[in-house]
Parts: C-alpha cells; sequence; structure tokens
C-alpha cells in the first residue's frame, strides 16, 4: 500500500473548508499518516492558561490538509477509513469558553447574562492505564476517564465556491463532533469540487455526547487513514459505517432538523439498500434506529442516526468496501 | 409484598396527567400488576383499519390510573420501580398518521403541502423468539425484530391545577417515549399534588429512539412495578436509574431546549451526588455523557441525558433505593 | 343593550384556563364591564417590590372569569369586541422577574449562568397627557410614554378536557400578549366546551412587540367588551378583526412555528374570503402580510400575521359582524 | 458629489459575499448607480417558466459588485444610503419553488411529502398606477398592489476568510430580506476585510414581511445610493436608519435566535445613545420596540427590531450621517 506521511507546520494550518489549495495530492487506495494540532492551537497549556486571552475563536480547529484526491469529481463518493488514532501528547486540555457551550449564551441564542468564569481544565495521559484524568477546578475531585480518542472535524470543500470556518458541521462534513469518528469507521462523503480536498483536525481524546460544554478532551492526534473513492454516488449528508452500524450525520438548527435530516438520509439509504418504498423504510426505522446526539454547541447542531448492522439483513454499502479497507488494514 | 391488580374497563380509560380522582389508593411498597390498552385504544387491528378512520388524537395513550399514593405529598419523591413489561397480545401496531410524525408536517410545523399515505402495519408477536415481526405494506420485505417491551407514559399529576393530555411529555414525566424506560429501571418522579396520582400506559413492543414516525410497536402491555415514595427530594425533572446508568429526561421545544433541560438537570444531580462545583460538574459531564433521543413527535420533544455507573466513584442516589428495590425483586 | 358587570374579588381570581365553573352566564349580545387585576396580582407596587419574593409564577395573570356564553356549543365561533380598554389606576409596573424574559436563560432555555439582578419599574401614569413615565432604575434618565392598552390574555377553556395555566398562548386563545388586543379589536376564538368559558386579564398600558423582558406595563385594567356569538365556524386559531386589519396569532415554540400556524390560517382564511386555490393563496400573502411579533417569552411565543384591508377587495368576514359591533358600539 | 455607474454583464455576476476581488473601487461619498439582475437569474420570464427546470440555487441572487471602498478597515463602519429604487423592468416574478420557501417541507425541515406544485407567477408593473398586478394561477381572482421596492440583498465579505452564498443573511448583512431595505434608508455593516467589498442585489418591486413562499416579487432593479464610510465603530449586527426609525437586523435559526441578536443588538445601541445601564435599556425597549419578521424563508431567519424615534429624544446615531445624507440628496 502506497503511503504518505504529513505533519503540517503551523504556517500550514488552515481554519476552512474550501479557499486553500492542497497542501498534497494523494491517490485513492493510499495509506496517510497524519498529525493534527489540537483545537486551541496549543494555546492553552496549563489552567492558568484562559481562552478569553489566548484563543481566537475565528482561528479555532486548525486543519491538516486539505489533500487533493486525484480523480475526485463533483459527485463522486470521498471514502476515509479511519485506522487509527493516537494522542500525539500526553495530556489533553478542556475550557468553559465565555459565551461558548451548551449551558451558556452565546453570540446566537444571545443573553444579557455575564459570562460563566472563564476555566480550564488539564486531563494527563495515563498510557499504560489508557485513561485521562479529570481534575475538579473547584475542589479535589478525581477521576480516571478511558481514553477514547475520536476526530471531532472531518470535512471536503463546500459546493457553490462557499468557504466555512472549520467550526461549522455542515452537508460536507466539517466540525461534526460524533464520538462516533473513532478508529475502524468508514466515513463517506459527497465530493463537491475536483480533488474533494479534504482536511481532518479537532482530535479529541474523549467526548461525551452532546459536547456540553463546547470543548472535549482536546489534544494533538497521530492519525491513520485511508483514502478511497468511489466514482459517483457521493451521499447527500455524511455517512459513516462501522462494523457493527450504519451511520448518517444531520447538522442544522434547531436540532430537530439536524435530526429530520439524518433520519430522512437513513431513509434514502434504506431505500438503496433494500429497495423499499419510502413509507416502508420510515415505518421499519421508526423501530431500530438509536439516534445519538453528537454536538450542541457548534454553529449548526448535530445528530446522528444510526442502525444496528445485527438487526438487518446483509447488504453491504457502497459495495462493501468497508469490509475491503479492514481487511486491507488486517494485511498491513 | 403487599400487591395489587388493576384493569381498567374501557370506561375507566383516562386520557390526561391530573384531572381525574384516583382508580384505585396505595401504599409506598406495594407490588402492582397492570393492564394498559394500546396508544389506539384497540382501533387498529388490521392494516385495514385506518387512523384518520379510527383514531381521534384527542384520546389516545389511554392511561391505567391514576393512582394515588398513600403519604405522598408536593416536594416530595415518587419512585416507581418497573419489574416486568411483558406483551398482553400477540401482535402490536404502528401508523403513518396524518400531519403526525418526525418525517412530516404537523399542526405546529404547519406547510400546504399533503399529508403522508394513512397507513398501518401490524406487527406479529412470536413468543417464543421473542420477536415482532416487520412487513412491509409496499413489498415484500419482512423483518424479525427482538421485542424490546417499553412503556410510552409515566406520568404525575401536573402543578399548579393544570390538566394535560397523555400526549405531551413534560417535567411531570408522562410521553416522554423513552426506550430507557423498560424492565429494571427506576423512575423518580417530583409530586406535584396530595397522591401524586400517578398513571402509566402507550406500552411499545420496541421503538427506535426518536420514534421516527410517531408511533412504536404500540401494543397492550402486562406491566409490573412497585411503588415506593421518598419523603422530599423531589427532583425538578424525571430521573431514571437502571443498574448501568443513571438519566435524566428534558422534554421542551425546540429540541437544543430539550437537552439544556436534561443536562443541566444532570449536572445538579452530580453536584448533589459529588458536592462538585458547577462548572467542574458541567466540564466533568462534557466528556461522560450519552445522549440518546427520546422522541421528536410529541407535543414537547424528549431527549435523554444519560451516564454509565461504571465511569463513576460509587454513590447511590436516593438513598440507595434502586439496589434496594432490585434485591426486593430478586426476593420474589 | 343588556349589560353586566364584574369585579372579581381576590378569591374568585382564577390562573387556568378551563378547570373553574363560570363566574357568570351572559347572554351573546350584552356588553360587559369587567375590571381586572395586574399579572402580579398587586404584589409589585413599588421600586422595592422583588418579584423573587412576591411572585409566585404559578398563579399570574388573574383571570376575570370565566363567563359561561348561552348557546355557545363545541365548533361555534365566540367574538369578543372590545369597546375600551382603560387603566383602572394611576401607575403600571414592569420587572426583569429571575429567569424569566427573552434576554435570559429560563427554565427552558436553560443555562448555568447567574439571573440577571431581580429588578422592578414603577410607571406612573399621567391621565392629562395620557402616558406613563419611564424611570431608569441604574441612572436619571427618564421617559414619557403614550399610554397604548391592551389586553394579554383573552381565552376561552381547551379541548379534551385540558387545563392550562393562564401564562400559556395557545390554539385556544391565553396569553397571546400582542399589542393588536387593543380596544376596537374583535377577536374570534373557535368553542371547545359547552358556554365557551372565556375570560381575559393581564392587561397593559403599554407593551413593545416581543415583550423582551417579560413583561409589560402591567395594571389593572377596566374592560368594556361586547359578547357575541357565530354558530359554527370556530377557527382553528385565533383570528383578530380591526378596521383596518385581519390578523392571526400563532403560538408554539420555536417561533418559526408560530410564524407557520398564523400564515397557514391566513391562508385558509384568504381561501374562505375570496375563493382561492391555497397556491394563489400563499403567492399572494407572500407579497403583502405584516408579520409583527407579539411575544418571545411565555410558554409559547406568539407571532402575528396581518392584511391590511385596504389593499384587499371588500369581503367582510365572520358576516361582517365586525363592522356590525362598530356601529352598535357608535350608538351607545 | 462623485458619481459612478455600474451595470455588471452575466459574467460579471457573483453568487457570494467574500471570494472574489472588487468589480470596482469606489471612494467614501461617491453616489453609485447600479443595476442588478432579478433573483432568478432573468430565467423566468413566463408563467411556463419552471423553476425546478430553469433555477440552479447554488446561483441565485446575483450580485452587483463587490465593490472596493477605498480606507475601509477591519472594524470601520460601512454607510449606504439608498436613495432611490426603481424596478428596471415592466414585470416582476415570483414562484413556488420545490422544497423552498416557508409552508413547506425543506432540504433542512425535510419531511417525506411531496413538493408543493412549482408554480410561477408574473406580476405585470403599471407604471402610472405604480402598481404590480397579481394574477390567480389556478382561477380568474386578479388584484393591484402597491410598487413599495426594496433590495433584499446588502452585504460586505465576511471574516475569516469565508466566503457565503447570496442566499444568507448573517452578521454581515447579506440575504436579509426585510421590506426596511427601502429608498430612504441608511444601512450600517462592519467591515470586515480591507475595501469592505460589499454588493447589492435581490431587488423586489414589493414583498410581504416574511417572504412567506421564499420568493418576493422578483425584478431587475436600478439602484441610486451613496456610499460613506466612518473609521471605527463597526456595529456587530447591521442596523439601519430611517427618517422615523432606528433598527437592528438579526439572523439565524431558531427564530427565536435572530430576535435574540437584534433586540441584544438594540440594547447595545441605547446604551450608547443614551447612556443607559443594560437593564434600563432592556426594560425601556420591552416597552417601546416593533418587531416585523423579515424572512422566514432563507438559510437564517431574519427579524428586525424597530424603535420610532418619535417616541425617543434626539440623539443621532454615527454622528447624524443619516440626516447629512438625506441633505446631500435633497441638494441634489
Amino acid at each position: 500500500m502506497e503511503s504518505v506521511e504529513f505533519r503540517p507546520t503551523k504556517e500550514q494550518f488552515v481554519y476552512t473548508f474550501g479557499g486553500h489549495g492542497p497542501a498534497m495530492a494523494v491517490k485513492p487506495g493510499t495509506l496517510m499518516q497524519l498529525w493534527s494540532e489540537d483545537a486551541f492551537n496549543h494555546t492553552l497549556r496549563t489552567t492558568a492558561d484562559l481562552s478569553s486571552e489566548k484563543v481566537d475563536l475565528r482561528y479555532v480547529n486548525p486543519q491538516t490538509g486539505p489533500f487533493y484526491v486525484q480523480g475526485a469529481q463533483p459527485g463522486d463518493t470521498l471514502v476515509l477509513h479511519i485506522v487509527e488514532l493516537k494522542p500525539a501528547r500526553d495530556w489533553g486540555v478542556s475550557a468553559a469558553m465565555p459565551f461558548f457551550g451548551g449551558l451558556t449564551s452565546t453570540d446566537r441564542t444571545a443573553t444579557l447574562q455575564d459570562a460563566l468564569p472563564d476555566t480550564t481544565w488539564i486531563y494527563h495521559l495515563d498510557r499504560a492505564k489508557n485513561t485521562v484524568g479529570f481534575q475538579a477546578r473547584f475542589g479535589d475531585f478525581t477521576l480516571e476517564l478511558p481514553v477514547e480518542p475520536m476526530l471531532g472535524t472531518v470535512g471536503v470543500a463546500p459546493p457553490a465556491g462557499e468557504v466555512r470556518t472549520s467550526l461549522v458541521p455542515e452537508r460536507f462534513g466539517g466540525n461534526m463532533d460524533t464520538p462516533e469518528m473513532r478508529s475502524g469507521i468508514t466515513c463517506y462523503l459527497g465530493v463537491n469540487v475536483e480533488g474533494a480536498l479534504f482536511s481532518i483536525g479537532d482530535g479529541h481524546y474523549r467526548q461525551g455526547e452532546g459536547e456540553a460544554c463546547g470543548t472535549a478532551v482536546e489534544g494533538a492526534m497521530d492519525t491513520t487513514l485511508i483514502v478511497e473513492l468511489i466514482k459517483g454516488g457521493g451521499p447527500l449528508w455524511p455517512r459513516l459505517e462501522s462494523d457493527d452500524s450504519i451511520m448518517v450525520v444531520g447538522s442544522s438548527r434547531p436540532m430537530e432538523d439536524s435530526w429530520r435530516i439524518a433520519q430522512l438520509e437513513m431513509v434514502r439509504w434504506f431505500q438503496e439498500l433494500y429497495g423499499l418504498h419510502q413509507l416502508d423504510a420510515y415505518q421499519l426505522l421508526s423501530q431500530i434506529t438509536k439516534v445519538p446526539v453528537a454536538n450542541v454547541v457548534d454553529s449548526n447542531f448535530s445528530v446522528v442516526v444510526k442502525v444496528a448492522k445485527e438487526l438487518l439483513p446483509k447488504s453491504p454499502p457502497f459495495g462493501g468496501i468497508h469490509a475491503d479497507l479492514r481487511s486491507r488494514v488486517a494485511a498491513l
């Protein structure tokens, strides 16, 4: 398997989907080893570092990429299989940023109230136990939590010439912030521009569903992935596949619209997979979907609609490429 | 253990939380065996029965109850432990009701479009395999799905003299439609009126998260539960506890508000359990909560915020009553 | 014209729509002179009176009524023509109540932030100039504002046995909080129960659209109205008519749903008035409606959709009863 | 007064805010005469032209511009005074586009229902009477309506390198679709990039508040405006001033957030104008604001918060530049 490595310099970070030429061109089938900086650009390193002083919300979630995938054309399906995610530092960081997060007013849900106190938490990684340690800032409470690495952002360039901040989740992927974006997942994204121009970033050492305070255990990440391309068949919204499940991620506001988007895309997917009438797909899915919320804090909210494969007749999506990728990985 | 049975006649069904005198008075500690009719009042029995002809949305979710719990006063905590849920018929039913459900316009999300075709699905129960069978209405597709019984509605009388339809989930519980309301769960509800006046109903033989089409596999249900009472400590919003998790259910619109409610109530619960500062509780929960959506179809949307006990230091809520109830059940 | 007066004692106040027997029965055609207490139950009388100490949100908006309208049956149209609204005291009061209002988090849009400072403003009425005086609480700024009296709540008993707090605006009217509910208006409400059981209250000496802080210039009010009844034809949502305009009030959450409800009801009304196809009504209304928001602070948000009569062919709604009522008033 | 004219060729149309070099550079104080194409790119000319066949939603609202304003720096205030808007054709057009508009499901509020019938309406202009004629498509009904020209889109390049479609209203202005954007208005926009790079387009011969069906009476427009620049003081959200009123436009989803944004920005503006404490500004505005909805159909919804100058002490905003511009216009 052809393989490449890419570790951006600080000057190479980009903060948008679209709007930048490629950092590198890759052939479908390439194994990529990518390093990404943490969401805060490595500005928060101790609990004394405050986001209000060190973080500019216009320049967070530095992206590694974009990568030009040879042969990718609008309408195609970009396939990204995450082989492995490994914390690249021995600590992660989280923060309650003023007017950012789920249990605070924001620039959108605007109120006259004061911000919550700007607070930073540092989580130390224990590689032997594979845990990160929560340490209360206003007391002595500590708790070891399993490391469960994931990527907050995976996206391609938007259509129609738009350029969007790496804070937004949308039809093109982006800052979906779902814990489902973990090792072993295959992510399918519709290609909007020649070369797809995908990028990744915003590694989380772990994150609860909803990402309540607005930030996960943020950390630099070593990502190994395989990039593939399917001609045509680009899905309207991001689709995910694991060994156990198929998923769609919808992103909009209010949150019921995120759900509607994902649920409807899953109806369409079921129609493709099983030749069902849309009403039958709607009915069947009503009885079998899981709906884990991804984030309620970004500029769009993201909701995942998920179905366990074990409930379903075998009908491997996208020509069975997920299983194929898994076996390629096994052979490495 | 004292025990009672109650199987309402059709005349005894009620369709509201509040507004009715008790069907029966019970002492805390009583084991109750309750039968509930299906959400459609047994009007949909074949695929030829259409909801537009047979169902009056003002009179669905017939409740079994209300029950007056001796000693319950406003501010107390009603404890309902679901011992067992058993389908009371050999078939369940689901329907795409005109202008009701998640992927259709409704009387609230009002549009000029035509309704989806009024369609009824019948699911046959295989008690040996413990499955219900999905049978497509517009094709030949069939699928056996595990029976996973749950109650759609569990609620008490509202405060301030309000009387609410059994279609609404709210602070007082009600039509939360979460698959978490299954055997083995303990539900904690704040008492608003003397006697609590709780009722149950809307049994589902299984349901996906979100209850996308608006109805689950609806069926009459035999419920065994133990009622208990804790003086004082009534939670603001419904709390649930299983052997594995603690949960809060928030219900409002838009859906992000349902989440905010549940997440904030979980912050408060963590402050109670662990003496955490609210910012530390907010931070910790941001990294560990699961957020399975319950329904996106009722008059309020319901979202569950859930934390796995295995991540947490032991600190049994409500004085450890859940474990106590489990051991009482084991001794039956 | 037959006429009655009613000034409730404190014991006669009710705080719900539905749930109470009639305070009085009236015949259609009766002129009613009604006194209503202010929204805070007369508990806030000086700037030293704080809502957090004196106001119980479960018992605000005391209603004058309910009134049983002879002959009113479900499906009929209750017609309330507001002849005159006169401030019944020489001062009004407004307050920023903790966690209530539009620019603060609330029990629904729940956050961890502190409440805004509980603050009360007293407005003195100058009857000669017909103004109320704003006096800053945190400075010397003063401003005289025109008195523009309106009623916050006008409603009937809900259907299906529900009882709702007088804080909620809904299909049955209620706490719509629109400045359009002023002298000269005719309000059409669908009757849900025998006798209609309507009530009024929550007088405002003036209010901005949106009622941003959650409370208007609240004051006791002398209301003169004529009650009428049209058999059948009960509208789905509250309709209003003035000499200049016809209006619909939609109430739900999120606010776009309030608008959808009102806009769709206006489409239906245009179909009735002009025999238009729904698409033509939709198109025409897209070019001529005004959309003044009523409130963004109640348990549902209310939005008014309004059309100027001068743009339209003459087609008096509800059999021209508004003009008839205006001439009856002129003849008084 | 220096003056320029600009009439873009079809190749010069742009469909985004940001992402394009300037069509022309202008000095502050310049009178500009601008022609803009209709929102549909002149593709819908008869009722037989259907949007589903002729309109690509990625390329609507063609912009005239962008214009580089000499001396404009991030943080400055761009001032655009609309001197006159004149329909540039003798007909306008509106359409119910499939899955676009307020009373239909959309790509966001996604449902399984069929689209409304794709329908086009042509409005003929009577320049003598200054009316446009509505002609029903499903009947004989006709109605002459006053021409009330306005611009749907007025915006500058976004911050942080974003490029946004001309369909979106946002902090940078854009597709706000408010009827307040008429002759005589002064629009204040915060500058995000050197030169501001503003553009205009999407002329409407008239539009109801809410723009219910998604499109107004769309038409090519001759716009005369004066561009000015104030160093510093760039508002966070678009502010408008007429002879009678001051206004803020908030744009987001759900619609209550659009309102919160605009109401809070007006609180800030009142603090600037009158030195009020934020709570006093909040209270005062609660009693005097008008809240006319702008659109409930774009990718963000826009809500206007508006205050009549006659209620207020004189305190001309932005150094009185509106009155100055009005006198410059009078002197032309």
